[in-house]
């Protein structure tokens, strides 16, 4: 199904925000079976949005899918122009109304007079369910050059807009194109893309054509997504088993996760299940490891804090590392890292403490310990381990990868705790 | 001057990268007295550049912006696209062709065979020398319809895109536009895009009609950015300097710095010119305030650490946070946020200390303590000042604001310590 994106907005065009939508929409579309001919970006005005609708239907498109100038702040223009494009006026709709009313209501909130505005959709177009917002979304069909013309409209605020093509618009997509697509995506961590391509890469070469790989790396983590195109969802949901368990087979632990969660809320949870609370003592993170794990709702159950020990006093007052360990090793190198995780543990009274010490950069490198050599390290009171790391990025990225492979090192090691437990 | 965006790639259809480079541009082209029309993505694909670039000047462009589709990986199908729509054959340029190989032989490398592709420039064309790369940028003009239309080809590669803009792409549109435009940013934190333009839109009425200023609001901050636009560069410097200098005086102290520097920078750079060092303390904010001051290379010299003080227990034990104190007041309060920063302070061996107490929600809020409340303290033995917040976002957004209330508290602080001194 060819297809064409359009993002609506002033600010968009302007650069005051970097279209994000536009990327989340053209991943999903691809997924969902749809070739993206063109995507395009004009600001609220209604004879552009229009004529863009227009060109796009033109050019071939069957799908038009357009977010933003929808709403109580953009005077509803995209509204207006789509309704112009396929000759169709507003009416109000008594059910919308008491949706988004209702929404209003259960906040103990009164409903803006623009509230009414929202309810108006174009005569025969359907109204799509928003659950994180007021605007609906909007599906609209023709028949035009005797092919089927397809538009969406949604809001541009991206978790509503994400919301709704995840609960409404990919699922008619899919069930439009005689086909099922689905996808699972699988969490790594501890290894770059090339290598996991390595494991992993030939396995698809046996699958049916209908499987598919997508290595979504960032930092730290990759991430692995297999999509299943299929006539029917029982064949699909078996192909994505088997492609799943086979990847699974071959990666092993270094799948931490599936979907949308991540590595923080995995070890919060690990750390729940078990009933085992967390101290953290951070040197080059600089408090972005007891950030990434606070960052997750809930965390005080688990977390009992942090010590961010920047200069060799913090390190040895607040943690209880002997002074001797440091002048004789440094504070970037093994024995440091598992004191103080130690001390953290000790120190804060939790069950498990973990620490990172190292060169972020750009400067404080030397031949012996250059920039981007990282320690992590774990204590539990019985088991302590320390992992060494050299990265090659800048300051930040260097920061955020050590703070991956801390949360990586307490994740395997609770694993493994269980299973020498159990 | 009318403008158009095209940005060429299919890993920007597929959502593979997100499309900053339309964004960084859109920005400083309005800057340059660009007004964007339309900004577009298509694929590597002669045929669809072609049909953009045709129907950009059809629909009344002056100037379209073309970046990606150029160099060794992209087969040059934008240079294609633009000599085809030109009408100009691809000429082999001798004086291109030794830049691209004088680059490659500088760094040691021997020039690939795609280097003469790279050296080839439509007729007519001019070569747009390419500081951070290899491709040069293409300047292309043509007189249709009774009107000059311009069309610019850069790399892809925002690095290189970027250089080419600043360097030979702005400087040349200001001067077709008979004018020089110059612009600075001021940058304030404490207050809201609306209160910030209560204080001083006004100030630009009286003002002549080629200044301008634009809002550019973030967690915590706005960015001020003012743009003078004029015959001479004297004429401009001038009505920037007025226009600055009216706009610091209405707003004090809440103007933090000029430019792109950020409130961390700026509170590292006070703590090392006084000589002093700052300890840190939070509860609500998990660890990110601390990793945001330690985001600044260097922040060594003036950061002794942090602790982060999830439990009472730790704000007990590690901070000497008095127990009754917790007990009576709870632990989101005036006194628990003052004896945080105090504690910060002492336990680190610092000079400052700063704290943050509060509820980041989703949940903990109590009718008393909503989600939301945040306190933010600052101790230098001398002074004390605790400073009362009620954010409103989600978690994630009510930490960034905390961190960056706290930053601004110990910048106000410290720069009236300076008063008070001298």
């Amino acid at each position: 199904m060819l297809g064409h994106l359009l993002t609506v907005g002033d600010e968009i065009l302007l650069g005051q925000i970097v279209n994000t939508n536009a990327a989340w929409l053209g991943e999903r579309l691809a997924e969902a079976g749809v070739d993206i001919q063109r995507s395009e970006t004009v600001g609220d005005d209604v004879d552009r949005i229009a004529t863009s609708i227009e060109r796009a239907f033109s050019d071939g498109a069957a799908l038009v899918v357009v977010t933003g100038g929808l709403g109580p702040t953009h005077d509803d223009v995209t509204k207006a122009a789509v309704a112009q494009v396929f000759g169709r006026d507003l009416q109000f709709r008594q059910d919308v109304f008491e949706r988004i009313e209702a929404r209003y209501t259960s906040r103990g909130r009164t409903m803006p007079p623009v509230g009414r505005v929202m309810a108006e959709v174009p005569e025969g177009f359907e109204a799509l369910p928003n659950s994180r917002g007021s605007a609906p979304g909007l599906w609209g069909e023709r028949e035009a050059d005797g092919r089927r013309q397809l538009v969406v409209v949604m809001p541009g605020v991206p978790h509503e807009m994400q919301a709704i093509t995840n609960e409404s618009v990919l699922p008619r997509l899919v069930a439009l194109q005689d086909a099922v697509v689905l996808s699972r995506t699988l969490l790594t961590a501890g290894q770059g893309e090339s290598q996991i391509a390595e494991t992993v890469g030939d396995l698809f070469e046996a699958f049916p054509p209908g499987l598919s790989l997508a290595y979504l790396p960032s930092l730290g983590q990759v991430r692995l997504r297999v999509t299943a195109r299929g006539a029917d969802r029982a064949a699909a949901e078996a192909d994505l088993d088997r492609a799943t368990d086979a990847i699974r087979d071959r990666l092993g632990r270094l799948v931490f996760g599936e979907g949308t969660t991540t590595l923080e809320a995995v070890v919060n949870e690990m750390l729940r299940v078990r009933g085992l609370r967390l101290g953290v003592a951070e040197s080059c993170t600089g408090g972005s490891l007891a950030a990434r794990i606070t960052s997750v709702s809930g965390a005080s159950d688990v977390f009992c804090g942090g010590v961010v020990a920047y200069s060799n006093g913090a390190k040895r007052d607040l943690l209880c590392v002997p002074g001797d360990v440091i002048d004789e090793h440094g504070a970037v190198s093994e024995p440091v890292a598992l004191a103080l995780a130690a001390g953290a543990r000790q120190r804060l009274g939790a069950d498990v403490g973990v620490s990172t010490t190292g060169v972020a950069g750009p400067t404080g490198g030397t031949p012996d310990k250059p920039v981007g050599l990282v320690w992590v390290a774990y204590d539990d009171g019985e088991t302590s381990r320390a992992v060494r790391l050299q990265f090659t990025a800048d300051r930040e990225a260097n920061v955020a990868l050590s703070v991956s492979a801390a949360l990586d090192l307490v994740r395997r090691q609770l694993a493994r705790r269980e299973r020498a437990g159990g």
